[in-house]
């Protein structure tokens, strides 16, 4: 059974991230290292303790929909009741509204355990988050006084509706319509697809926020405006009132996450009210509908990244334990009798490393993008400096996080062999579970896309340099500690940042030629030359900076990934400098006829 | 949905392998180009217009167990009746019963197609073949006459029972056991887990193959027979007879393949019978049973390393389907209106090439490893070179297949985005059934040790030098050759083999010098670097010997190949060399106190 690893995750805050250093400086408001440490210990407590016992069962009993209901799987309401009463969905609100205004990097790190509790329970929460940084950046006053107190409290919960079936990664071809009714609000008409708990019986109320055109909007994507859509109508004292004209109409049958409605909603078909068309309200302006929706996309796809990082640490644990409890074979240097726990097993041993080494480090450069966008907020912060920082981590902390969480929850099943197969272990439910992040707030492909193509060139290309130039510090202060237990990692580490640097130059370089193909063709590999390398100079600066106590533990998963992972950086830059011709042309050959 | 690629598959066979030279030699018996082209052809049909339509059905379905009996899913039981009718089963069985003594290659390549249409489905035959081999090479005459006909017809089908609870990869702990009886049979005890097929109703019998321990033999491996237990007696004049006592008495809940029950199997219980214990006979000698068993666990591993490419295909099939139709985004180059189908993304493009060459070159690699089983076995060859090579090759057509193809299923799931993790769409259930493969007949963990401790030691290293130098004289024929289509094919295939070269020597030096924990600790990283260098290679000999009308596809994965897939290669060499001290030391780190 999953244990939050509080000291774990609070070390890396604080010493991966810089956050231990502006909670020195007090630049981080009221957060002081203990109230921290306080606050971790309970989020890690309602993970273990509330949360993960609760995922098998909903991952048996999924959430069946019968006329318009969806019933959450037994004690489902309850949880998130319990969630809501310890103020987990208000850390990182507006105070005006009732919330705690405390770090992203806070937040992210609750996150990663509650989703290492349940990838189902946590992204719903995450669209709620999502929605209440729309709702507070963009909408009305008015919206505002209305809706955002109980989305903060989590009494209601909030919905993200982009997707239609023509309309997905690309969101020109979206249809959806909204009319004006003449008195500040629109009829909204059409049908989403793919929405996470569009439709739940956990709460009163759930507030839509929905992308569709005004009439005579341009084409494409500057014709889209951000509606805000109560399932349930608010009167004016707050109470509610009538049934809005949306219900969902289908959920899906899908690989994992069971527990997370996966709903098809419909707006404006008649169903409820005396006339055909749900009643929404604009948040934002006119046609500006994506941008306001990308504000809350981006920090969804930092808390989605971190569902790859709750995922492999959920997923590493359960491997370690198995391995050190099942026994078969013999191993040299095993001294008990008869067969050895497979974990003395140098193959086995390879299997655990490798995930643990993955998940401490994609959780670094998660922590690190969430920090980013702390200080990009902070009054006294260099705001375009780390809002940078915050878009090029972005993509990295989304894609990179989901893919190792896919490769950690995969390698877990081969650890326990038959049992790792069958469902009732539960090491098979992460593998399901885990594959769904690599696809949902934006493809891991359009991730490396976005990363390549919007953030590499970012001031010229010089975000990313200094980027580069601050890991190549942490690999010479590792090599200037001359630490025997880190022996050999500062050269892994020159070598991977080397080849990051390398591939940054050449794909910079095929954008200013007009290569833009090379440079796609080169996205994905990047993405992983970047996130190895990163991640792997994050472990080393971790064991860097341990204590006596778990130095030779974090020197020596540091010491593991610049010489069993980073090596793959060589490879992934031949394959981006070298790669793409061969890639465009034999793409050709793709297409049917 | 999947056609089975019959032409592509008749071209590996021919040309990559030895057989097209070997049937223009006259050396495969009855076995003409004809021959194989038109058994290919209806084995292909079978797979793609019978056996594909029910997979769906066979996974949502499952195998219910209810007092002991197995109900297959809707229309499997006509669909195993059909298939068998059309003399499937009987490919390679003995002619004295019935079969058709043909090549495993050919037995191989059908069963890919086979697999593409369903898992669940190929796993069983799979076993009885298992069965038949290890009967018909270790029984006595009695036993054959009596179950030989019957099994290689398919009117009864075979499993294999090794598992127990306390012991899988590692068989000393086995506990069942055998009593004489006096007259020739003996009564098994005990409980078997994880049997594929232990009990369905598709035929009357089930016979089981069953490993168990006479009283007072030796511990361990040492004493264990090899015994044949039916489920139904068989009376002297071939009728089916009493109830044998073995029963089912539970079905595992697995992540895929749920139409191939995974049965729990009770020996002797005295459920059936007026005495307690199964009945049944010993095949081979006394203690010797595992080298019976792993007669048949030798090909059995090819044909599961087969289902990795059979996966791989179909995921592949359905990926390149979805991304010509699927629309989404503008794309270079694409000169239609609006949205460009997606597979004009240079991003998408990597994905299904990297889908697609890995698919070739691990049917290339299995096809070749089947060829040498049929040398090492047919009467005019060097017996000890083709063993040796089919050796080797086996756990490379077992591992590296099966690890692609669940890659390969993961990534075809990431074409569909969201479609793709809905389960309407099938991608998913591909992902489901293939992580299976990696596991059952000996853990992809397992084959990497056997690659390194075993089969690299073969002739003093000289079957591997051997094999090495036969692919280097590949990548100069490319070189050789000039074709511009294949430009830069033979510096990429020369680096990997250099690559495969110098691990294969350190991986000796190691065992040589005693250091057995670093070769151990590079048994996994190797086995893919010797998969990535042998499958680009044939990669590029089929394009080599492609008629015109194919040469440009099959030049094109070629080239794909050698710039995308084998730079791994020099990573790989890396970890192999130069990761085993770091990985060995952390890996101490692992073991709980």
């Amino acid at each position: 059974m999953y244990r939050a690893p509080v000291s774990e995750i609070a070390h890396t805050l604080k010493t991966v991230t810089g956050l231990g250093k502006a909670m020195d400086a007090r630049k981080t408001g009221d957060l002081s290292e203990d109230l921290l440490d306080a606050i971790l210990e309970e989020a890690g407590k309602f993970a273990t303790d509330a949360i993960a016992p609760l995922s098998k069962i909903g991952d048996e009993q999924g959430t069946p929909l019968k006329d318009g209901v969806v019933t959450m799987p037994e004690g489902w309401g309850q949880l998130y009741k319990d969630w809501c009463e310890g103020g987990w969905n208000a850390l990182t609100g507006p105070e005006a509204y009732g919330g705690q205004n405390l770090p992203m990097a806070l937040q992210t790190a609750a996150f990663e355990m509650w989703n290492s509790g349940s990838l189902a329970f946590g992204i719903g929460p995450t669209l709620t988050i999502g929605a209440i940084e729309a709702i507070n950046l963009h909408a009305s006053d008015a919206l505002k006084s209305i809706y955002l107190e109980k989305l903060v409290s989590g009494e209601w919960t909030g919905t993200m509706n982009l997707t239609e079936p023509q309309s997905g990664s690309d969101l020109n071809g979206l249809k959806s319509r909204a009319e004006p009714v003449g008195d500040g609000s629109y009829r909204i008409f059409g049908q989403k697809i793919y929405i996470t708990y569009g439709e739940h019986d956990m709460t009163d109320n759930i507030v839509h926020l929905v992308l569709a055109r005004l009439p005579d909007a341009p084409a494409g994507q500057r014709g889209i405006s951000l509606f805000l859509v109560p399932k349930v109508l608010v009167n004016e004292d707050g109470s509610l009132g009538a049934r809005n004209d949306v219900f969902c109409n289908g959920v899906e049958h899908k690989m994992g996450i069971h527990a997370s409605p996966t709903c098809t909603m419909i707006y404006g078909d008649g169903k409820f009210g005396d006339e055909a068309g749900a009643i929404g309200w604009m948040v934002g302006e006119e046609n500006r509908g994506l941008a306001c929706m990308f504000t809350m996309m981006n920090n969804a796809r930092l808390l989605v990244g971190i569902q790859g990082v709750a995922v492999a640490e959920a997923a590493t644990q359960k491997a370690i334990a198995y391995a050190n409890d099942r026994k078969q074979g013999r191993a040299e240097g095993y001294d008990g009798e008869g067969m050895a726990p497979i974990v003395h097993h140098p193959d086995v041993q390879r299997n655990l490393l490798t995930m643990r080494a993955l998940t401490n480090a994609t959780r670094a450069i998660s922590y690190n993008c969430a920090f980013a966008i702390d200080r990009q907020e902070a009054p006294d912060s260099d705001h375009a400096f780390w809002g940078n920082r915050a878009a090029l981590l972005t993509p990295i902390a989304k894609a990179f996080s989901t893919d190792v969480g896919v490769d950690v929850a995969s390698i877990g099943i081969q650890v326990h062999g038959g049992m790792g197969y069958v469902e009732e272990t539960g090491a098979a439910q992460y593998l399901r579970d885990a594959r769904i992040a690599p696809i949902y707030e934006g493809t891991n492909g359009i991730q490396a896309i976005d990363l390549v193509t919007r953030k590499l060139p970012l001031e010229g290309g010089d975000a990313v340099r200094g980027y580069i130039a601050e890991l190549k510090d942490i690999a010479e202060a590792v090599r200037g500690s001359n630490r025997p237990d880190l022996d050999g990692v500062a050269d892994g580490l020159a070598a991977a940042l080397d080849d990051m640097e390398a591939t940054t130059e050449h794909l910079l370089a095929c954008l200013e030629n007009g290569d833009k193909a090379s440079a796609l063709a080169g996205a994905t590999p990047y993405l992983r030359l970047f996130g190895l390398a990163a991640g792997a100079t994050y472990l080393a600066a971790s064991a860097l900076h341990s204590g006596e106590a778990e130095q030779a533990d974090r020197g020596a998963i540091a010491r593991f990934a610049a010489s069993n992972l980073t090596p793959e950086t060589a490879s992934l830059r031949r394959i981006v400098e070298g790669g793409a011709k061969p890639l465009l042309s034999a793409g050709e050959l793709l297409k049917s006829a």
